[in-house]
């Protein structure tokens, strides 16, 4: 019984990080189909969700039935709560992706707005939280969990800036509104895949401190 | 035994519903704040954050709790796995009320944009549909659940409407940029809040009929 819940848990672990690295590539392409306007860049993440959205249901059922099978220990249970949560963010990971390719390909329609602030910046950070995320998962590494909390103050800084450096562009020129709008929502992305990166970071930190933290008290009841 | 799991499965479900009242009150009070222009709504709904994330707290405890102590039927498994999902939706609807009474508070500081186009009829939308989900749920009625999926499109068009009016209404008067951009905002908020409903609907669906729509396989391992 040990074993297999080992081999089980093992597995789960495996297609969680086969997950995250299918939203890490989704996101990197849509990034890059918007800074180098490359549309087959955009149609390729459109045509890779379905595969995220399927693992996503494969590991909610390997959660359920490892559950089903074996009586674990709240430490364990912790893990495997993580995991079901990690799953759900990395699917909407996938679905800011695919936006951002939309973005992308809407962004195409219009002539070029000028250079792109400070997107390709922000989108190394927020990639960079995705990585350090899934890497603290792996080696429960409560460290590097709060170097990403910490990381998410950088997005949030950067989204500001390319939202006041678009907006004054706005005023200034009322023909770019829609295209700088785009960029705007790009900007909105990269925001929430940093958000879905911290939830990860946090569950990492839940899952290796959880009775620190939270304390669980069964008197509650 | 049986008893004692029923009575922890109760007090669980108790304790989510009323983190979806809290959830939906912040939402209610966000929306007015903005659309009223009232400084001390906003203020309510930033004091009352607290609450919201204490509970999500308690309830991924007992959550832990339940699952140590009960060794749980597939069916359950998926009632309490849904619970957990659903309460994170609801933390992070308590964090989107939070960002539009921000916003609130913001656009006070400057003069009031023209009449608030849609906004007052996507947030009624986005309402009924954190509602819905919560009745869906307590009901566990699939019918009502498809309802809020539908209604999802319904918010995406609002959002769509007051997207382009706000930006048109920007094109024309260089001096709005800013104020109308927080309205675009607030409506980003209500979008993500109808995806969070989205999601509450769709983990209902999944708790009432798993089996059927998922496939869970044993062989797959």
């Amino acid at each position: 019984m040990e074993r297999h819940f080992e081999r089980d848990l093992n597995e789960l672990k495996e297609r969680l990080l086969w997950m995250g690295s299918l939203a890490e590539r989704a996101v990197h392409q849509g990034v890059h189909s918007v800074l180098d306007s490359d549309e087959q860049l955009a149609k390729r993440v459109l045509d890779e969700e379905d595969a995220i959205n399927e693992l996503q249901i494969e590991i909610d059922d390997r959660v359920v039935q490892l559950l089903a099978l074996h009586q674990l220990m709240a430490t364990d249970l912790r893990l495997v709560l993580a995991v079901s949560r990690i799953n759900n963010d990395l699917e909407r990971i996938g679905d800011q992706a695919v936006n951002i390719a939309q973005s992308a390909v809407r962004i195409l329609r219009h002539p070029r707005v000028k250079p792109y602030v400070d997107l390709p910046r922000m989108s190394e950070v927020a990639e960079e939280m995705m990585r350090d995320s899934l890497n603290a998962l792996v080696r429960r590494d409560v460290e590097l969990a709060q170097k990403v909390l910490a990381m998410d103050d950088q997005v949030d800084h950067y989204r500001d800036q390319i939202f006041r450096e678009l907006l004054t562009y706005m005023m200034g020129d009322s023909s770019v509104v829609f295209p700088a709008f785009e960029l705007i929502l790009v900007a909105k992305n990269l925001e929430r895949i940093g958000d879905h990166a911290t939830n990860i970071a946090e569950d990492v930190i839940y899952m290796v401190q959880g009775q620190d933290v939270r304390h669980p008290t069964v008197d509650r009841r």
